[in-house]
């Protein structure tokens, strides 16, 4: 029989030794975040540590020092860039040191988030209690912690379908039925495009409806492409809007666009995964007016809300709409009416996840921390620095924005001429990677009118003004090398 | 114009100050885990503390020192309980010290993992390459974290459908084509069920295969049950064996479902949410023969990994079929050859995230840590603890097992005569509500030949052997005083 002589743990052999190690490692990781303006914004791999990375699997274990000794030499130096000054890559924040902390004490919990009666479930109803407040929802709509937009997206899809189908869809799926179409406009987010093609909808589903010159749906012609979609024998379901675009921050009229599909029985959604934050201050919150009629949100948390990776939310208007295709009856999990599993409201029917971490704490502890206030503030003085880079790049010689700032990004190019449009996308291609390979900063890039385009989304507690120099700086110094060494004419206004 | 002055940041005000704050967590999370042998293993919230849960929201933020003061009192002293050497409900593990440390890291890089040409992708692909050694799939397999199993089984269950689906359906959806199905049984989890909601394929695509007696799927009527649904015009396209069942923790015969699924040209599918793990002792390792011929495998690293809550794991052995249902174009997200974006394999291409947090990390850190052979002890050391409690049920006067022990769940009741079955239900859920409300240890619930049934899933690296006697003298002591206030007539043996 086994003894405990016999057992093996995975707790530390020497506590003390381990709380040692521990407290050095926090002491790294509040060095990392406190230093950052003096560290490159980004890195590449050098070939010996990609090396390390390929390296077999360890049947014997090397011990808690030397695998903290391999994380600080081949990890700790290579983080993706966001938590950097001038990170203004896609759509990231920064997290925060309360927010690590957070992550750390879930971590020690090690809560298994939404089907029992817990903290994590009570700190997660407050929370999205908190945001449906700020968001302008009502207090008996469903809120729910995702991992992020992509799949708050998805959720909101898959309740809008279900409300939709035809009844028995649930049970014989999609197979019997009408094709099933949503509208969204081109620029809307990639994470439609999958969800359409997970839930079965399959691409054509997403009925593209163009954007005007500031990248903004063509409102206009929703009613008539639903109109004309029924009449082809489509079965219309819902209407998506964005607030805060990728390629351009542009944000989609919302009064509008809700009330089209209110009039033609379709279901609302607001992708706003930045952008919904906007609402945190009174300086932008007019241009989400309308989001809080719609019958579902997505927004991020890890985005504009500048938790640490990863959590997102979705905001659902009737709790039935919510849990309808997610519901399946497990016996396992049926709530008991007291004990652990006491927990009236399951998170596993209301996504795709049964367990899932205790993500709604860090939210919670910045929140109690800093308050909704100053993040509306900080949305506000990143609105600010956008328009402030905008301001840089229309006074250079060299650069020029391509879109208007709606919010906050700025869609931009390096103006050469000489060159074919190629070559100047190339060349644009190439000043982008230098920019990040020398870890000076992290914008990032799209395409706008068919060009490769630079982006810079200021979600940014930690940017300073003399970041936006630094920026424009080396766009137009390496600019200028490396167009001497792809031997162009140089750059030129206009 | 904006000027410095004017920022505010979500950095401390004072980073001495937060320095002290957080190690002083740190110190508080290791307490919790090196002192959690005497602490119970759940404890309801008290009022008083549920209604500082429905406070509304914070505009000014109460600073550090009070949100960590709040997050001590209210949050700390309620985690769901599965770091508890009595934690055996569902099928959760504990986490561990060394996963906490990996937690805290990963936040403070904030990394966005999977898209970039970072750490966490370098990182992401070592484990899952570890994982494919392990599990004795090919090199070239696709491995991808995810959030935990339920969405490794919708991964693995799309990419199958898409496999199998019409060459169009990717554009088309499901409405134009044959109903599709697949193969799993009784006791498949109710993810599964989940998946095929959400994958527009209904719940009546889940085909329901009859078990034994020892809850094992009946696989000699999978070849009639496709030929059948065949000639009804159905279209199957999967089977799904499970490794671990829920209530019993039965195996299916995964070399005869993978052979009848391989000669009926349908994907196979194997759920190994925790029992995948069997594969890392070789003790045990026989019960997954097969496993490593299947066209893709799901697992969690949270549960018999014991890594912190959350993450998982899907295994796809074609590359070309993991991306196929995740595939849209994005120019915002279109690699580059150099730079931050210079990652080979996004992560956003297959699954249903784009942003995700470094999850690998804790993985990584942890089996560094420990190595891959002590995990195999732990399992194995949980399986002859879960022989252990059965012997000492199987001995007891008052408990009776319901199942065979095929790995790591004792499925359980508290026997009684006397009292109807429905009696007898409600008799048994009392006395697990006592057992978990007086903190003495963590079963679970389920239902087994329609009876209310306990069960008890060892998948714990804390439990010592005195554990056990614990659990069993409790079910005893708190059943004789059920049982008189129910004005029953005693316990007795058969």
């Amino acid at each position: 029989m086994i003894r405990n002589d016999d057992l093996e743990t995975l707790d530390p052999a020497d506590w003390d030794e381990f709380r040692q190690l521990a407290h050095e490692m926090l002491d790294e990781a509040l060095d990392m975040q406190h230093d950052i303006r003096d560290a490159p914004a980004w890195r590449p791999i050098p070939e010996s540590t990609g090396a390390r990375f390929r390296e077999g699997r360890p049947l014997d274990g090397i011990g808690t020092q030397a695998a903290f000794a391999d994380l600080r030499e081949l990890v700790l130096p290579h983080p993706t860039g966001t938590l950097h000054s001038r990170f203004w890559g896609w759509a990231g924040g920064q997290g925060s040191p309360t927010g690590m902390v957070a992550d750390m004490m879930a971590a020690a919990m090690n809560s298994a988030a939404g089907n029992f009666d817990d903290a994590a479930s009570r700190v997660e109803a407050q929370v999205t209690q908190w945001m449906k407040e700020a968001m302008g929802f009502p207090e008996a709509a469903s809120g729910f912690i995702t991992s992020g937009g992509s799949v708050a997206n998805l959720i909101a899809l898959a309740a809008a379908r279900d409300a939709h189908a035809p009844e028995d869809s649930g049970r014989r799926g999609l197979s019997g039925g009408p094709p099933m179409v949503f509208y969204a406009s081109s620029e809307t987010h990639s994470s439609m495009h999958k969800a359409a093609k997970m839930l079965g909808l399959g691409l054509d589903a997403v009925r593209t409806v163009p954007v005007n010159d500031a990248f903004r749906m063509r409102v206009d012609l929703l009613a008539p492409m639903i109109e004309q979609d029924r009449a082809r024998g489509l079965h219309p379901f819902a209407v998506v809007a964005t607030v805060g675009t990728i390629n351009t921050g542009s944000v989609d009229d919302l009064e509008v666009a809700g009330e089209v599909a209110r009039d033609a029985g379709l279901w609302f959604h607001v992708d706003g995964a930045f952008g919904a934050i906007a609402a945190l201050s009174p300086h932008t919150a007019h241009l989400v007016a309308g989001m809080s009629e719609a019958d579902s949100l997505a927004f991020d948390f890890h985005k504009w809300m500048f938790v640490n990776y990863e959590a997102g939310c979705v905001l659902i208007r009737r709790h039935e709409d919510h849990t309808r295709p997610f519901t399946t009856s497990a016996s396992y999990l049926a709530p008991l009416p007291r004990g652990t599993a006491a927990q009236p409201d399951p998170g596993n029917l209301r996504g795709p996840q049964l367990s899932k971490g205790f993500k709604a704490l860090k939210v919670w502890l910045a929140l109690k921390d800093h308050g909704f206030d100053r993040h509306g503030r900080i949305v506000w003085q990143n609105v600010q620095q956008a328009r402030r880079l905008a301001e840089m790049i229309d006074a250079s010689d060299t650069l020029e924005r391509v879109a208007p700032v709606a919010l906050n990004v700025v869609a931009f190019r390096h103006r050469v001429s000489g060159l074919s449009d190629a070559d100047a996308d190339e060349f644009n291609r190439e000043l982008l990677m230098r920019i990040q390979e020398r870890g000076i900063a992290i914008p990032s890039h799209t395409i706008v009118h068919d060009r490769f385009t630079l982006r810079a989304c200021i979600i940014n507690h930690r940017t300073r003004m003399e970041d936006l120099d630094i920026l424009v700086d080396a766009l137009e110094s390496i600019g200028r090398e490396v167009l001497s060494e792809m031997g162009g004419v140089g750059a030129e206004r206009g």
